[in-house]
């Protein structure tokens, strides 16, 4: 299973500016848990830093934590994207999955992270 | 004829975040009720669930079974988005059929779920 | 020259609802009325319909009517779009014209039609 | 150099309706005035016409005629909006100039003009 | 290391308009501090002038300084925002690195210029 | 199931000539014998006519045929290649299928035609 | 109806040397004979010449003529082979017309004009 | 490890005709033996079939054996070669691997397989 | 004019070895002896080198020397390549120039250089 | 300056087949032995083994040497060629190098290796 304690940081270098910070990771790979086939996507992490930065080289080892995991496509990207907002305490973050072709399909899931998020 | 019956649901697993899911099927099939042609098509559904998410096999069947039906591009447009809106009552929800090449056109057909439609 | 009268329509089948149509025809000929030379373009109807649709094969004859007719690039997109709007009396109505290389150039005309034209 | 007044218009066949006129110089080039090096670009004339339009051939011929002229990147694009203004006295007006690659590096330029520039 | 000073630059020519400037190197490279293998990275410098414009071949010149230079990709971006808004105080000024593959992933790190930052 | 008797055929306008004929279907589907699953395929005829050319319009009829036929992608390519040759007696014939995604592969079967097949 | 009489030649500025020419024309436009609609292809010319280039715009014109033309995907190519081999007693020639789709296919007819046509 | 038992086949239903079987499989990913980081192939087999056909969900399945074994370019594609060329005992066979990009390298194995191997 | 003097050249650093040299230059451009208007070609020269190379700047030189000049597609492409030749003795020489659209066209001359030309 | 010791081998694991190793380093990088500035390359080598296949890694380091060294396009490629014919003892051996735009050129120099070459 993942594991978000993989997860490095590094101080910004920049906490006076709100600027962008998009990593794309082009080789996730989890299974399905009902057939066991794997499943390819490609992960975009797009995110404000406040105090910390996300280190590459441990976002990598964090996503490929996930190869032998069984993941649904609405439950991981959400899992990512609270374990990724929790780990970095980001000013903004989103967090976009793109899966590759399944049975005729393509599908994309788009999460937004909030602090505090809103109650319905 | 299609059904929606074949639609087959899960719950939300994030349902207290508004998140944007995107199944594009780009083997859609019917017939021209006039002609008994095939055309082909890619469909969109993009929503954003609110107790339910679609179930990705039971919604290839679902269009699968408009395989040997004949239906009009905006009306078939306007139906699945009809079905599907009743089958998720969704938070939001877009249906995009891009129909291919008929006769030197290509068509696109954007239709948007409301809960309660505007009367005019 | 054109013939508006071809135009053919049908009842809309979702009129208690806003939603968008854009039939892309890609075999759009004309010639140009100082040189007699062909000029090529794709012409795009993006509508709402309001009680009626247009019909895709009697667009395609509308279209067709124009391949020995002389027309400048503006004022033909303009007739276009004049000529749906009065037969469609569409909710919303715009008409792209992508006319292909010419002398160097390609061009765009875009021009959307209102039901009450505003004066000047 | 460039001479405005090879610009020819004709009347706009529908001056009711505010609509967009695009075109795109895709064989622009002139000479870098340090190097004498040619420079190519691609130039896109987008604007709302007023009483007047640009007829084509003469807006190619007042292109052509930056074949041999020395011309930096930002005055050019300045100088071909400013002479197209005066000209066309259009509603509306953008130039933009993409420049091909030069040591590296490809250059975008964007200019919009206005009737009354405004003072700083 | 990278040093502003060799950045020069010229009037701007239209200093009564803002209009904007897109420069995009094709061919930046530096080294990752960590394992001094090189990276590869698209930048874009995209800025309203105000009085001086930055001359080509200088920003070259101020790009090829950070070829031997460790540079993690987050500070490197920012830093090149600074040192170009300090020295061509412009109107506006965005600053867009596009980093090739590495170990998978690719990355954009997008960045404002503001005379006076906001503090937090 | 498909009826080669659909084949339509006329009179090869160029006897004299060995010329190369290439018609590419792009809308072939049929379905997988075993999990009744749409295939789609695009379906490449090329051949040099004898004495009879494939009319185009009995050639998708004849491809229509088999939308809900049972279809093993080497079987069928091999049937299409032998029914076409008996239908045609063609100089030569070449019948290559490309198989859209499933399952993560796409497939391409490529079968020529022989007058007298070669025993082995 | 097509003229081959419009064809323009020009002497062949190298006729030491078998060089190869190829144009190709982007904008045939001609009619199904037994619908009316209109066809459109991509025809390229590649010849060696022996005494006579084509003129490039004579060509056009020659091709231009096929606008109101019935013309057969398999005859038209032919016929074109044939006019354009008698007119330029070319080294070697060759003909190839790429059809735009038409009912779910594209087609390419390739020809190769020979001085003495073998017989069968 | 994987498992050359897993490949089921078929009988080839044209026996009779040399004819081409081109699968490629767009999801294969190892692990680095050295690093243990994921690697990612297209892999391509090409045959022609003698007796049996290899059935394409059991391909599938040889290939998902791979994705936690150690596996060097090289070696894992002369293993695949190996493994089909035991398996399905074909007339011709072709293995392409296709590894995408690692440490700003894209490679490509491919290797043929032969009855009786030429000793050197 | 042109000017093959312009050519420099520098000595071959293998000339134990039969290697391809291919230099593509995008930026040609002439102007139409008939019409006046510019024309733009992508040119190849592709050659084996005997004892010269030709010097890369010169060869640029070389080419920006048409800009003003009347060229015909396929004399000015022969011309090259003869004066080519004749400056670089090399083991093989062709010369490819690809003439952007022109009136519809696009063009192609492909012309090989023989140190003692074949005679008719 | 490049340095051949660094290029590390590893025992073929299929010496009894003659099979095609690719590698396309996509990342070289040398400088202009006049100028001084950065030039681009993508390299392949593209080999059949003997006794020893190159390690990825190594080759990598052997690519990164060449970054601050002065390398004229023609020689570079054949000292790559010679060094990994020396450092390989292949069965055969080709090196393709494909340069970024310089001056409105792009290069590629294609050399093959020959355990004896053959004399002039």
């Amino acid at each position: 299973m993942s594991d978000p304690k993989i997860l490095a940081t590094f101080p910004n270098p920049a906490p006076g500016r709100d600027y962008l910070i998009e990593h794309t990771h082009h080789e996730f790979t989890s299974l399905c848990p009902l057939t066991g086939h794997p499943d390819f996507a490609t992960i975009t992490v797009r995110y404000v830093a406040d105090k910390q930065c996300v280190e590459l080289k441990s976002l990598k080892l964090y996503f490929h934590a996930y190869r032998n995991a069984g993941a649904f496509f609405e439950a991981v990207t959400n899992q990512i994207c609270d374990e990724l907002g929790t780990a970095l305490r980001p000013r903004a973050l989103t967090v976009v999955a793109d899966w590759k072709a399944r049975g005729g399909f393509t599908s994309r899931i788009t999460a937004e992270w909030q602090p505090a998020r809103r109650k319905r």
